[in-house]
């Protein structure tokens, strides 16, 4: 028996970050931004808030509160509703819970009741609506998380804490994930969401975190759903993790990551090998990959004399992403 | 009197990574693509290698060795000669000769003797051609490099081991730089130039350098020449810097980098305070200063809450480039 080919890390790189890039491929890119209707609100009519698929605009052709023109280029859907954000933020919820009673869209039956926020252009970065959560992919506009990864001793003698989904999980149940990971809702700050998650997920207490907790940039990525994900496939789905280190090694010493609610299974403290294994066998999440990955980058376990697609890497771990940011 | 306006991060990130983004200004972005000319070679026609200036273009078109193209979409500058690394490179190193014959082109007057790897695409790496240095922005190829910070201190207390270059010195004189900083020549690894690097510019012995120097990950960026830069303005200048830290704050205790050439006038220790005053005020080489950037995001001195363009320069830091990278 052969063992099966292990995924090099610019394979997990192109599961999470999947959309085409103008460069690599203009043809493919061109296809995938003619297929798609862009999310435009009246006040900001040259920006594109997101990306849909033709099933979901035609959905919204039907529905009050927007307008869908597939005569333009590129196509776009308008919400033509609202003229601030808590107007617009209505008719976005009416909108998302006609479509959860049609039954139509499957990503909708994970109904979260969270909101996340999308942002307008410039520097103000004004939240110009919230959507629900779950309904946000269907839109295909930005979400933003925090992704912690805690760890203990030096150099390439690193155990980095890795948690193993819960099987019951809707996605990726049972697969690997960030010592710490979650979404950020509309009005919370990264740092407070990474409070919140670390006790949370990880039973870390907020003044450790508070002590210990270092931002280390963001990973950013432009993932096409696949079945993985749960729910309808092809949905667009661009993020943005801030990612954090969680030193244990001195002030840290015998803290013990474990499982306060039922999103995890429990912690297992991995050394650079072993995670290194996991990787190329395909069993952490998607994202999570991707950050371990960063995570390997920025602590000099990755260089270039190792790893020959090292620049290709580093540059698609931050996705330029072509919509208003956070 | 006032005192001027402080540079912001993405200021001093949009003078070194220049060169305009698709979907930030489509427009722009189109002009600056039909202006230039693609460089090709007969062996890989669907690979873009650089772009290089219509003045380039015209002057390549009169030597032997190479067919310009201003009826194609894109415009295209092909070497004609040449079917392996050898015969190309001896064709590029007649054609950068005549150039600097005719002193046109003021790049050319800091020949350095020093060639700089072009590459293909794919996973192979292969070089397809060398180019004397000087000579790289006039094809617009992506050059490579090293940047290394050294620094002593813990937390917000950290000092950083700034030089200001020599006030001789023909491109940015008197400018703060990174500890260490070179290019990476043609052969030579990206860990055996610092090496080099570090012994030359700032007399940190080897063994000390492969004990605690770490690859961090590298810095991307599309800079347009400018008159900062000498030479002609407007040459196109994409660049990976490959980053490393060098921690002093233990082993390292009471190394102190001092100049060994003339580049360097000398090393001063600063405060995180001063290094963002220096930032601010436009006192680094706008290159260094986007490693300096990218050296504070990994280290957690920057962050969301403070740095509300945080998503974006960390995006902007690894600009994905549009050519085969090394």
């Amino acid at each position: 028996m052969t063992s099966p080919k292990l995924k090099s890390n610019l394979d997990l790189i192109n599961e999470c970050d999947s959309f085409p890039y103008p460069h690599k491929s203009r043809q493919l890119y061109s296809q995938h931004l003619h297929t798609y209707y862009h999310l435009r609100i009246p006040t900001h009519l040259n920006t594109t808030l997101g990306y849909l698929l033709p099933s979901v605009a035609l959905t919204l052709s039907n529905l009050p509160d927007w307008s869908v023109d597939d005569t333009s280029t590129p196509k776009t859907v308008t919400l033509t509703t609202g003229e601030d954000e808590s107007t617009r933020s209505a008719a976005v919820e009416k909108t998302c819970l006609a479509m959860r009673e049609t039954g139509h869209f499957a990503v909708l039956e994970k109904w979260r009741g969270e909101l996340y926020p999308v942002y307008g252009p410039g520097p103000g970065r004004e939240v110009l609506f919230n959507i629900e959560r779950s309904a946000s992919p269907l839109f295909g506009v930005v979400s933003y998380g925090v992704h912690m990864t805690a760890y203990t001793g030096e150099e390439r003698e690193v155990k980095i804490w890795v948690p193993r989904r819960s099987s019951t999980k809707q996605t990726y149940p049972s697969l690997l994930d960030n010592t710490v990971a979650g979404g950020i809702p509309s009005g919370e700050s990264p740092f407070n969401a990474l409070l919140r998650e670390s006790l949370e997920e990880a039973s870390l207490p907020s003044d450790l975190v508070r002590r210990l907790a270092k931002p280390a940039g963001c990973v950013t990525y432009f993932y096409i759903r696949d079945s993985r994900a749960g729910g309808e496939t092809g949905l667009l789905q661009p993020e943005c993790q801030y990612v954090y280190d969680l030193d244990l090694t001195e002030d840290g010493e015998g803290v013990v990551p474990t499982p306060n609610d039922d999103e995890v299974e429990g912690f297992e403290l991995m050394g650079l090998g072993e995670v290194r294994g996991c990787l190329g066998r395909g069993e952490f999440k998607p994202n999570c990959a991707v950050v371990m990955i960063d995570f390997m980058v920025r602590h000099g376990y990755l260089n270039r004399e190792e790893e020959g697609d090292y620049v290709e890497i580093v540059s698609r771990l931050h996705r330029f992403l072509e919509f208003p940011l956070g």
